[in-house]
């Protein structure tokens, strides 16, 4: 066989195929590559998949499943969700594919499908659809179509650090974990309050590795927008604050987070942020010094004797003192060195959110201006409390009227009062303390939390003291999450009559709980309660044995019911075993 | 240039480059279809990934994040959720990466985490997890890890095909949808109630493309299972009834599903199961005859002349009657011939449970034993009467005592009462209706709800026409969702205080909702509500035109608050604008 007829029979088809086959795989990985590429440049769906979508949409219309019996429990799952520029409005395409639950009856009114921020049932926070026949389609313009998975939400107050941390960044985290889906780099947030960037858009730009659209700009992306597949509402569980809309401002009832849940994502936005080390002082290039923290206010809500101050503690603890406020430094610095810091001083406001980056151990001293309790404004009292928060907390309020300074003439929403009567004025005036009240514009509160302060010293220190040893300590490591006993196993119960005396006896058994085994060596106790049935009442016993003999109140011829739990060190309470029920 | 020189020079180095690149990228082409083959055989992880897996488990622990505020209307999603089969017990591995929200603490003991089930708050349905410190995982097996992301729930009773259905496959159909990664490929169902297959195991199996998990199977797969990523729990929105365990049975309130949803599930299950057209009868190949099914039950709760019966329907409306039993056919062509019926007939019991396959218009009539009101028990009553469910529905109940057979030897459970003292039997036999009374023992319940029934053909026949028309029709198009009217534009009030006569007046003014153009013609009213500030109570009032002015009980100095919607034909409620203040 000649070399050109191998060549032209065998080899150059085969080569021809392999080469066809090859430049089909490099355009198909090449072409992933490009649209890729493309994705990370426009939040639009690439045009080569804009056919499927709207033919999708038009096919099934909108589908929204969600979570919760109530619109305030509420996180919906939304395919072909679409917004409609001009009127402002979310829209939902009812078509032959369409279905929703909670189903988009009127209740859905009542007052709303959900709320938009973690700010329980305000109603500027309500979400709802706007309902149109798929056949609209036909009469309005083409749909853009948002490539990525939005999560769409409102932030409650853009401007505001604790509202910024609290409200939105943290619950946004753990609903982006709560939802597989959301990956992070194929994720857009979308913020529908209408505010415009704001301060802190740098830390919202965090969560994704996508730039966040603001409502602001969605119309320019198309009068009609839609969301493949978008996620409505945020998960509430790690927020610990109400504001005081319904009832006086407080820690929210049936706290379902802990200080690991804070401290988890308060190490994602360091990480995201590059602060891999906190902030050290050496000396002479040695170990690094504790150092403390003092946050300054600005504009408003003064300290007016600073640098008095911080001398004062300077000098009393024998330890540097980093002033800083919000604007001296970028974020990422202030993250830095707060996250080094064994303790934060700072007038009551905002900036105190900051104590979620605090190092485990580090305490925290809050200013209160004079007339404010301490006790009614707990948001970071309240953080630095969760457990497994680890921080230790302390409060100082301006008892002496000649260290305050008023703002009686300033406009209403910085203090002033002069707008209300003159009795009202007095009134506020003569009143040694702010009476609990609802938020946000109560004048006699806004008059006293816009005071400046004079701070006394000596009184302060002595405050300070009671959380912070002779010597500042290093920050104490990060400590683990409790290890809870399982249940006893094993529990039984056997009833014993004395046949001549016709005393009664219970004797109760059971085995320690499975994982113990695991957990290091530590205080075990049981926790057995005894009801006789029919009784309202029962008794508890502490027992350290693994079985006890009840006799005392003990009667023949009468059922008891016993639980049992094991208690594990000083607080650790296991869940009870299934009851038992014992006849004598 | 020789062509042996350009084959060895050029050429041939290019091929082989292509080749080699050709290879590899086949390779992987083909090492990912392999491995999917292999996926699909095999429930664990497939070997490559092992390490991986494994690494993170050490690295990071478990991690939870949860929807909803309580344990009854929570779902959850884990990464690193482990089962340890010696001990039946889900594990949580504390690591340096868990978080859990619900935060891990003593609450979730009070009294679980969450709801395995949809019945709400039932003590055999808790889920919970025993703490281990991820250093056990040296002491423990090497774990196994399930590859697919796991969907974990109870079925609650899964012999039932109304539990079946409404407690399991509809809620599991819509967690699916839910949660986006829950996708149809990739998704398992891990079914841990501890039961076996059951009759209706093949119904779970349409859910997904992968074969569910029994419990009693995980210890198969190894002591300790690891799932990588698994939801716990379902979501409880598509239900409409409890069972009353806790008060009588009922609909559940607020119920939050519609005839839609249900309808879009009954769809996937005909299409999994590949009924793509129902049933039909036609007279010599000609146009499809409509038909009544009656669902036979063969144990126990019987019709005694069935035969008549059927007779006389089939004779009555002048139609096919086809009597089937949930044992008589496949499920598939069960579902095949109700989905064409035009009315459905059954004693009382789950196989009436199959109305959800029914299509719209036709009818449902319920039979109920003599004593027994129709009233008290209403799961198929709900259903049908969901909107958009568009099912007609009658009870017919034995009124006579003779024309019923009762069975006081049986077992307790299947109605027996000769258990019970000589007087409480009395009392039962001689009760003409059972009292409302709680889930799941009540020997009266049992007694009338076991009897057979001979059904008295003049009045079920009397009954049946108040449903069925004269002709029995053919099903009625599938309905659309409703469309509400969104809310008024511009709302807008002004008061006039005729200076003379002192009289004062508010005109109000509004227009039409924006969806409004888009709607097909109907009659539009809008509805106003006029109070007066700090009275409790308002007047309302119904209008065409698109302003009104108020001139009753409108007082000078005086401020009035006025809200609006739009009402769109009969029934459909729009949202209230924003409310309006005026001062006269």
């Amino acid at each position: 066989m000649q070399l050109s007829t191998v060549l032209n029979g065998v080899l150059l088809p085969a080569l021809a195929a392999v080469l066809w086959q090859y430049g089909h795989l490099r355009r198909r990985a090449e072409s992933a590559e490009a649209e890729a590429q493309r994705a990370r440049e426009s939040p639009l769906l690439a045009p080569a998949d804009y056919d499927a979508a709207i033919r999708e949409l038009h096919a099934d219309g909108t589908t929204a499943v969600c979570t919760g019996k109530v619109h305030t429990d509420r996180i919906c799952r939304f395919q072909h969700l679409c917004y409609w520029a001009p009127a402002d409005e979310f829209l939902f395409f009812h078509g032959p594919g369409s279905v929703a639950l909670p189903s988009l009856g009127a209740r859905r009114f009542q007052p709303a499908l959900l709320d938009l921020s973690t700010v329980d049932d305000h109603n500027t926070q309500y979400f709802n659809v706007v309902d149109l026949p798929v056949s609209s389609l036909d009469r309005l313009p083409r749909p853009a179509f948002l490539s990525d998975t939005a999560l769409i939400f409102n932030r409650f107050n853009p401007e505001n650090l604790m509202h910024v941390l609290h409200d939105d960044l943290l619950p946004a985290f753990y609903t982006l974990k709560q939802f597989g889906e959301l990956s992070w780099n194929y994720t857009r947030l979308v913020l529908t309050e209408g505010w415009s960037e704001g301060p802190y858009f740098e830390l919202y730009r965090l969560l994704t590795g996508r730039q966040p659209l603001l409502r602001g700009e969605l119309s320019s992306l198309g009068d009609l927008l839609c969301y493949p597949r978008a996620y409505v509402g945020l998960n509430k569980l790690p927020t610990w604050y109400q504001y005081g809309f319904t009832q006086p401002q407080g820690p929210k009832p049936n706290l379902l987070v802990s200080g690991n849940e804070i401290r988890h994502f308060a190490t994602f936005i360091r990480t995201q942020l590059n602060v891999s080390e906190p902030h050290t002082y050496s000396v002479n290039g040695g170990t690094s010094e504790p150092y403390i923290v003092l946050i300054r206010r600005t504009l408003n809500r003064l300290i007016l004797n600073e640098a008095e101050l911080i001398l004062a503690i300077a000098q009393e603890f024998d330890a540097r003192l980093l002033a800083i406020s919000l604007d001296s430094h970028p974020f990422r610095e202030i993250v830095r060195i707060v996250s080094g810091a064994s303790a934060l001083v700072s007038m009551h406001g905002s900036q105190l959110a900051l104590a979620v980056f605090l190092p485990p151990g580090a305490a925290v001293v809050e200013i209160f201006p004079y007339a404010v309790n301490p006790t009614h404004y707990t948001p970071y009292r309240t953080l630095a409390s969760l457990p497994g928060m680890v921080l230790s907390y302390i409060a100082w309020r301006n008892e002496r009227i000649e260290d305050t300074v008023t703002h009686p003439d300033r406009p209403w929403d910085e203090g002033g009062i002069t707008h209300l009567s003159a009795a009202v004025q007095e009134r506020i005036e003569r009143s040694v303390e702010v009476p609990l009240h609802l938020c946000c514009r109560h004048p006699e509160w806004l008059y006293r939390i816009y005071q400046d302060t004079r701070v006394d010293i000596t009184s302060f220190l002595a405050t300070m003291r009671q959380v912070i040893p002779d010597k500042l300590t290093a920050p104490t490591p990060v400590p683990v999450t409790p290890v809870f006993p399982s249940r006893v196993r094993v529990p039984r119960c056997k009833s014993v009559v004395d046949p001549k005396s016709a005393d009664a006896h219970i004797m109760v058994t059971w085995q320690p709980p499975w994982n113990l085994d695991f957990l290091p060596p530590q205080e075990v106790q049981y926790e057995v309660w005894i009801q006789e049935e029919g009784e309202n009442t029962y008794s508890p016993y502490i027992l350290s044995a693994l079985n006890h003999t009840f006799v005392e109140n003990i009667h023949p011829g009468t059922s008891y019911h016993v639980w049992i739990r094991c208690l594990l060190g000083p607080s650790l309470q296991g869940p009870f075993a299934d009851a038992l029920t014992c006849y004598t």
